[in-house]
């Protein structure tokens, strides 16, 4: 049974909540009188498209169908959900309710994205107000799960169940807000940090481009993965909550920021903050708590890492001033002997590379055989200018033998050799070694293609020149032993 | 040559640098008369050990020396590098910091941990203020990349640009604050978020978990990657940085947070402001930004998910709940006939899985087979209590051919046959697809191991019989094309 949602209001909050319904297979109805509004689901829905299927590991239900209906009631009729997300005016809130709820079912949901007004200010006039509550997301809405659920005491506390549910079920994170306040909880910290922050560029103490810094090469990689609360337990060590609010407790009378409303921190809040603080980590030591956050925060750097941003790219640079230093050629005149192997690659087994069995995960020896080939392509020419020029190698074929784990942070070094290459193939072969042991081989078949046709294509000179001196200098070696082995050869 | 630092006081802090130093080549000399100082520096650089290295692509230099002089004089003497970390005492700083100056060169660079002080504090009294600043660094010091470098008109300039140069070599991201101010730049932003969340604790709005959800869900995956006014940016559309503070500005006007000291947002903040968010974007445009954040956004939550943790928690509760509606057998029992190939797998393409060629890189597809040897693993009883309870399956040999491209966002469906098993080994073979194009195949041989003592195995009854029940059932199929393949054989 397919179910049918309404997006009221199709600004940036509004087409991401289209999208994130509409790919987990629910009829959308937009309704948005600017004209401009179709594109915008457009362009959101297809920036959706590619980011939030693959976001989990399993497959999404088939789309549901979209449609920009001209009227109101059109779009709200039959709906079982109702997002709101117009302007932050309460009088045109009350508007839209009044319209929406003139169609709707008793049971529908309708909800408000709405960050400035509670639920009560919403409901004030309805004469359904037990079907009102707020659901304010974030942006994109399509990829963040956070969603604050508000309530008052005169939404239906089913409805309310029920929509927690869809938007579990729509992969968020439902936050169930337990006060009404101004903008909830997330929205007065981001204003707490606006206003201080807005005083840092006035001040003259830093720039945008530095807070944004001081936000996401430290504690923003923090708050990713645990909150302000844990990574304060954290902070205290086996002393716990109240060992770290005893001690940093004091920070508060300090003029530190320009924000001077500060609370009292007596005995009564350090126990309640201390509790809460103990229920949150679920019988976790401080060193599992540790333990975690590292597996974590390596986790999100090396994501940033392949993107080249942020904490990523930091650390991207420090590999490049490092590469010399670890023997692995950065140009083709650096390769001293070519009779002998050429290493590819030298580093250390990551943290997030190691799985269940407690050991570097199998995909991941072909991941550093792939930055070996990589390695190899650029020395031989084909680089990321080579490849944004329209040439670039794909690999065809590929056979890996796993001879020995390996755990974190333990050494690898690849040496390559190249087996033969010519017309539009290069053959090679890689051993990965930690010291002396030797961990796997690997056999390759690339193809030389033309990016454009995305079909094989002739090598160019320099390439052809430069495989040609590794093949007849290596030619004298011994032939890898495991070379064209198929799977059930005997060992 | 290698480069020798001082570590005088090693808390979690000072054990950080330590661990950090160390690992990128120097020689660590730490001082602390606390006596469980050593065992503290010894667990904090295990920890580090396991990450650090791995961090990036490229080896680290080979690990320095770690001594534990007794006297300070010892631990400081022809260091090059001194950083102070002992607690946040003025007067005891200023002991620190004479003792130090004693027997230091003039050239050594004498940094300090403080949060709370500014460099010009800690110069007074001093002698030699021109060796002296802060490099505030943050939590575990030997992942997070942000320190904050603060000099004063005292410190020598040239001293203050080693520092930096130091400090990027460590592979940090050095912070310079232009100005001194109490806390610095990032300090003063936690401290607002410390207060209000604070309130929200103290006024019964939300417990400490709560509050960590609504940062963790949300806004703290943003400012994994982009800070505050970037994010903001994006939020304000193509109308730029100008249209988002003329939209939000009066926000600040609102009793949003307890924090009520508020500037004003006349024309030359919002100016000032738009000029620099120019300056930071680099000539980014919104979509390219929006590109950016959603590219960092997946690889941000996907990294969690590998650990089952935050917002990857959320996804992987919402994959489950998928599992049976994306027609993926979740128990033997759900095979409805064994005759046919078994699906393995069926997911989308992640935006993290495309390379620079465009497409889905080569270890992904292995990684995606991986998955799918895992499924079929779990489908025969060797779930993850079995592999708890000490047994499991190692790939041993694996053989993919690459047979069509594919990119973000694409359907994957993986169809397993065993083609083997008994005795100690599993031989399978995977297709995958995409639609009814073939994009690769996968043949593999796995090996039953007992984790005590990582050696080959038999199979246990209930596994051998699941694997006979498939293999005879699947032996009336063809034998798939490309099976037993070497590589270079003809296609």
């Amino acid at each position: 049974m397919t179910s049918t949602v309404a997006i009221i209001g199709a600004g940036v909050i509004g087409a991401g909540w289209a999208a994130r319904f509409l790919l987990n297979g629910w009829d959308v109805r937009v309704f948005d009188p600017d004209p401009s509004a179709r594109d915008r689901v457009e362009k959101v829905l297809a920036a959706a498209r590619l980011s939030l299927p693959g976001l989990g590991e399993v497959a999404l239900p088939p789309e549901g169908r979209l449609s920009f209906p001209r009227l109101i009631s059109e779009a709200v009729r039959g709906a079982g959900w109702v997002q709101e997300s117009v302007p932050e005016r309460i009088e045109l809130k009350h508007k839209i309710i009044q319209a929406v709820q003139s169609c709707i079912e008793e049971g529908a949901i309708l909800a408000s994205s709405t960050s400035g007004f509670t639920a009560t200010e919403l409901q004030s006039n309805s004469s359904r107000p037990d079907q009102i509550l707020v659901a304010h997301p974030f942006n994109p809405v399509y990829l963040l799960p956070l969603v604050e659920v508000v309530a008052s005491d005169r939404t239906d506390p089913d409805l309310r169940d029920r929509a927690v549910m869809t938007l579990t079920d729509l992969g968020m994170a439902p936050l169930q807000v337990r006060a009404e306040v101004p903008a909830h909880i997330a929205d007065r910290l981001l204003e707490a940090v606006w206003r201080e922050a807005l005083w840092l560029v006035k001040d003259g103490v830093a720039t945008t481009g530095e807070i944004d810094d001081a936000i996401r090469m430290g504690f923003g990689l923090r708050w990713a993965q645990m909150g302000l609360f844990e990574t304060y337990r954290i902070a205290g060590g086996d002393g716990g909550m109240a060992h770290f609010l005893h001690q940093f407790g004091p920070a508060l009378k300090w003029p530190w920021s320009k924000l001077t409303d500060v609370p009292e921190m007596d005995d009564t809040l350090v126990a309640t903050i201390a509790a809460q603080s103990d229920e949150q980590a679920g019988g976790r030591t401080i060193a599992d708590l540790e333990r975690q956050r590292d597996h974590n925060l390596v986790g999100l750097i090396r994501a940033l890492g392949a993107q080249g941003w942020g904490a990523g790219a930091i650390q991207q640079a420090a590999d490049e001033r490092r590469m010399s230093g670890a023997g692995v050629p950065a140009r083709f005149e650096d390769i001293t002997d070519p009779a002998t192997p050429v290493v590819t690659l030298h580093r250390a087994v990551p943290l997030d590379w190691i799985d269940y069995n407690g050991h570097m995960t199998e995909d991941r020896y072909l991941h550093a055989f792939g930055d070996a080939s990589d390695r190899l392509m650029k020395l031989i020419g084909c680089d990321l200018d080579y490849v944004a020029a329209g040439k670039s190698f794909f690999t065809v074929e590929s056979h890996i033998r796993h001879l020995k784990e390996v755990t974190a942070g333990a050494p690898l070094r690849i040496e390559t050799r190249v087996i033969a290459a010519g017309g539009k193939k290069m053959h090679v072969w890689h051993e990965m070694k930690s010291g002396d042991r030797l961990l796997a081989t690997a056999e390759h078949m690339l193809l030389h293609v033309d990016l454009e046709t995305r079909r094989s294509a002739p090598l160019t000179p320099l390439l052809a020149e430069r495989l040609a001196t590794l093949v007849d200098a290596q030619a004298e070696l011994d032939p890898p032993e495991g070379l064209s082995r198929a799977i059930g050869d005997p060992i």
